[in-house]
């Protein structure tokens, strides 16, 4: 697909490492004022003052984290920054650098890298994030992204996630599932390309879902949100592997149990369609889709107030004693135990 | 290989993601008083203080930067670590924390991500660096191995690429040209092992080589050595990708030339005794060999006295003008133009 899309051709060993790096590299510009020293040295160099320095990092694989035949690089570009800096942004912290090292087998031109690196340059824009190193190298198969995130906060601003404390309100921002439903339609048109590839799928339909897989947004807006609305979560983390996953994981390490409302999951609406074309049950896909990086965390009651009536917010649950276990509370008010059917990347099927 | 070893094998898929980093991290306690926050949450927490945080980032892939027939999991495991470390004591700061990536393929039994990690866990001794973060899923192929090296100095003890002066002295550390040799060894074994899998080669002779390119040492030592000698250098690199790659770097980053002399190059009597042995011009290994992990820095003459005859340096030239280039000097009075030969991870040959 990569050779369809360019003609013109440039061998990266044309280039070496060095050249390639500055080529990729050279129309990005620092802009942190906490950046002292970033592409060029054996290392970075950041200025925190006294606040703390967060990093996260993260490995996408072609094959297992997105697949070229559908995922166009310069989405691919931005979708690594963006799920990276989820990871700062549910620490409650800002991002403000990145480092991003890659490894490519031959077959990628340097035309294809030139627009990943336009994808990884728009989400280093939209986010106000440096780039501040890494590393380029070569692979034996298929595209390999490596990006470290890196970001400030105060320490009393910080929230992990094991804060949640009996009685504490459980909020999600956004919907959930879209992402997972996209990845449905892609790989449903993937299908259909390889039996018919003069096939013209009309995809109108499902733009926000697409969007959701190909393009995600970290949520950025929300620690400055929770800041002017003077709340403090108790626990937070972003929805990556996917709600029942993430909700287990701040129950299991606040010791603390829960129970999370079937009937008030935010669902985009194009999400509960395409699971009814799919006979998907939404509220499954919601729980175990993952991939939509949006920010679940837990408040104070007393917080309640200043969160309700906010349309990045839903309050989707509350935490209980530890010992009335991690709950789903059905339309119909049964409770059904939620284990955990996120995506597990080392799992065969 | 791995298959052999490990008569007992568990399936990676038996633990899922969050059960095989847990068990992988067990045993590492954290213990730096900058480390607020470890494994465990969206992402790590560092506390500095006033000094600056200092990050490098790498990326292994097998087929590439290694090869598992003849390099043991656990000396992997340590060189990752050693590579990435090595790139915060080049700046002159202190390792903290590192966090570490892996993708592996589903041939792999845990017992051998056990000695991977078993290498990691006494890397992060040998550098007292905790292990605060990282990812682990599965690749399509082979081990994928990202580290992040994360450090902190004081803003005026931080040494950059581009500080060179004319008339500074060229130092190195150690001996150089041994990794590479170390690699024409195992290459060699290897090849002898294809064709008669009963030989059982004596590689006592080789020792030290072996040590070099499969257990690199960091150069932790340095920088509190240089400050306990009262010595800042002006310019410092590590040696990873080869000498003459890492001069012309400081050169070009500095604005100036350099002479480098050939008598003065440290070689160990085993990387002499291994080129003549394939025939190989030591000199050429000694610039273009890459992977010893030394530290080259510039000092100012001024500071000469303060290092002469410390048996850690050797001085290896002085820093000329520009327009002088980058030359070597010959044992013949000769002056040959540096160029880069040093290892080029994208090119093919």
């Amino acid at each position: 697909m990569i050779e369809d899309k360019t003609p013109h051709r440039t061998q990266l060993s044309d280039l070496g490492e060095f050249g390639l790096i500055a080529h990729l590299t050279a129309d990005f510009k620092t802009k942190q004022p906490s950046t002292l020293k970033g592409i060029g040295d054996d290392a970075a160099v950041m200025n925190f003052d006294d606040k703390k320095t967060v990093v996260s990092t993260d490995l996408l694989i072609e094959g297992v984290h997105f697949d070229l035949s559908y995922v166009p690089l310069k989405h691919l570009g931005y979708k690594a920054v963006s799920v990276n800096v989820s990871d700062i942004y549910a620490m409650n912290a800002r991002a403000t650098q990145i480092t991003v090292s890659i490894a490519v087998s031959n077959r990628f031109p340097l035309e294809a890298l030139e627009e990943l690196y336009a994808g990884i340059y728009l989400a280093c824009e939209r986010y106000e994030v440096d780039l501040v190193g890494g590393d380029t190298t070569s692979s034996t198969r298929g595209l390999i992204i490596s990006v470290t995130a890196i970001g400030e906060a105060q320490e009393d601003e910080l929230v992990y996630r094991n804060g949640a404390k009996e009685n504490d309100l459980i909020v999600l921002t956004g919907d959930i599932g879209g992402a997972y439903m996209g990845l449905q339609i892609l790989e449903r048109e993937k299908a259909v390309f390889q039996v018919n590839p003069h096939s013209q799928p009309d995809l109108d339909m499902y733009t926000y879902i697409l969007e959701r897989q190909l393009k995600p947004e970290a949520r950025k807006d929300i620690p400055p949100l929770l800041k002017a609305l003077g709340v403090k979560p108790t626990a937070m983390m972003d929805v990556s592997d996917g709600l029942s996953s993430e909700i287990l994981h701040i129950c299991s390490q606040s010791g603390v149990g829960c129970r999370l409302y079937e009937d008030k999951i935010p669902l985009d609406p194009q999400v509960i369609s395409t699971c009814e074309e799919f006979n998907l049950d939404s509220t499954t896909i919601a729980l175990s889709g993952g991939e939509d990086y949006e920010l679940l965390f837990t408040i104070a009651q007393a917080d309640y107030d200043k969160i309700k009536g906010n349309p990045h917010f839903s309050v989707i649950g509350h935490i209980t004693p530890k010992d009335d276990g991690v709950n789903l509370v059905t339309r119909a008010g049964q409770f059904i135990p939620i284990i955990a059917r996120g995506w597990n990347a080392l799992s065969k099927d």
